[in-house]
């Protein structure tokens, strides 16, 4: 049994974690406490049949806690992390403040579950939601064949952005709806005319190269969130990521295409086999009916379910060493939520 | 002057046909002829102030026919192209009909335009959308630095499909919209619920990575098109594509991620030089007054343009031989109409 705070439990992962609480059947030392900022505290949150009473954060608030989940933003997570910690609670952190922090262990629950119990700052960091899925994946083709090589690129969720990119996505999507020829003969006027304020462009029927922050060597902050958790999570230092992430007008599911390449040769049976075994996995990639290869994962096919689903499992046309694979995960769920959870889970069994 | 004929001149490519006929003051012969099936012909489709009579498709249709545009799909081109090309016309055919045929060009009008006047069936094959509007781009970096290898990954509108992608796009759209809970909690029912007939899946709020048909080695025949096409476009018949083709819910404009290796280095600064000379092309990728950099094309603002747009130009960051980049294109100007009227301006310039 284990007492638990959630910092952030009105955002979209917030909500997640307020659901899989529940629905796991967590072995909760009573309600769990919700923790926000003077601005939100003294309202109340559904839980299970009731409600509970949103707390002020303060340091005093974590007295007693077991496990505080952080899902506040990176700012909230610097401030009031260490001292969570400090007061005695493991925090499991949804944002990137300690990811890179080389004594806070970064964790996917099915990937390496063992680094969890190294924590020597009471913290542990749940990865960026794109890399997160993209590992459910990379692991068991790592341990087959020794992964070398990635050129990974995403197709990202407006909900990857939260509350505020779902709800922009909506509302411009209904206002573009309206004239669709608007959209086909002068996009540039469609995409200018409307308010885009969490995406630096029009989200809706529209494509955007950029999430997060330009940063070095013109790559986003996004972008190399997977390469430098990639290779913290698989212990792979020298792992070379090509990266580009892409925010597309979808309201939950995150996808990416892959092209690993590895130091041993690789087939589409031994990947396969190698998927299979492995946790956390659903392969969808078939033959239908009438013997057309039609089963494919999907972003939006994989909202609410909490497993990373994978197809599109291709040998590279002209590298044996080389594969191709689509890797879909639901960006609140596995991608944040439920790892969180789940992390929780693995300090619980302790 | 010439005579010029359309058939297909209903479909999405075709409208974009006859309204660039018009605005490019396309040195036409009287008006042009419009060609349809038995089914179409007697209605009427507007051109210039007046309405021009959609005539049914005959080997006579032809006669006196100096140039005949194609875009009522492969079978009609495999039908009729040898037929209008046997009574005097040049073909220039916008199906994969003929494009992998040696014995037809296979033309980007910025890329490889003298490929144009050998044409021993007296047809001209226009490339796919989406490998048209990346050649703009990879031929002059293939110029500066030798392109041997190539990752790319698209996000492919609803348009490449014709009207009817673009039709079930904003149907789902309308229909989804209206339970946004559902399209988070359990897409697969989202998915399930609404008719898809052009896609194979929902594309509304979506991503599929399934454009075409399944086919050899368990890619689709528009990932085929990529590796078959650019190879002949650049004659580069060497070149080894890893493509993934992917459906995006955009109405109009294909977009690429492009993971280019070469045989010489690469620098950023050097593959702007080359970029910057290139016929056709449009760099979006620069910095803002605030000093982010924002400047990057996006498929909506593509649509309704006719030059390729260039950008998140990006050295691998591991490799010196490697670049990433983003391009976009007008599906339906450059990747279909507007190069096949470049083409037939190619011919009357002979």
């Amino acid at each position: 049994m284990a007492k638990v705070a959630l910092v952030g439990a009105t955002g979209a992962v917030g909500r997640e974690m307020r659901r899989l609480l529940d629905t796991r059947d967590f072995p909760l030392d009573g309600e769990p406490v919700f923790l926000a900022s003077e601005r939100s505290a003294g309202t109340t949150l559904p839980w299970k049949d009731g409600e509970v009473e949103v707390r002020a954060i303060s340091p005093e608030a974590f007295d007693g806690v077991d496990i505080a989940l952080f899902s506040a933003g990176g700012a909230r997570s610097r401030e009031w992390g260490p001292i969570a910690a400090e007061r005695g609670a493991v925090v499991v952190d949804n944002s990137s403040a300690f990811r890179m922090d080389e004594q806070v262990p970064l964790v996917v629950s099915e990937v390496n579950p063992d680094a969890a119990r190294q924590r020597p700052k009471g913290i542990i960091a749940n990865p960026n939601c794109t890399t997160m899925v993209l590992m459910v994946a990379a692991k068991p083709l790592h341990e087959a064949f020794a992964l070398t090589d990635m050129v990974a690129t995403s197709y990202q969720a407006a909900g990857g952005a939260g509350q505020s990119g779902i709800a922009e996505l909506l509302a411009q999507t209904t206002e573009l709806a309206e004239n669709p020829e608007l959209l086909r003969t002068d996009g540039a006027a469609a995409e200018a005319g409307v308010a885009a304020e969490t995406f630096s462009k029009a989200i809706a029927f529209n494509v955007l190269a950029h999430c997060g922050s330009f940063t070095d060597a013109r790559y986003t902050d996004e972008e190399w969130k997977l390469v430098n958790e990639s290779r913290k999570i698989l212990d792979l230092p020298a792992l070379r990521v090509s990266p580009t992430c892409v925010r597309v007008p979808v309201v939950v599911g995150h996808a990416i295409n892959a092209r690993m390449s590895f130091a041993d040769p690789v087939s589409r049976e031994a990947a396969l086999d190698a998927l299979q075994q492995a946790p956390g996995l659903v392969i969808e990639d078939g033959v239908d009916a009438e013997g057309e290869t039609l089963a494919y994962p999907t972003p939006l096919g994989s909202a609410g379910r909490d497993e990373v689903l994978v197809g599109r499992i291709r040998e590279d046309l002209f590298d044996p060493h080389s594969l191709n694979l689509w890797v879909v995960g639901d960006n609140l769920l596995k991608g944040a939520a439920l790892n969180a959870v789940q992390i929780a889970e693995l300090v619980l069994d302790e």
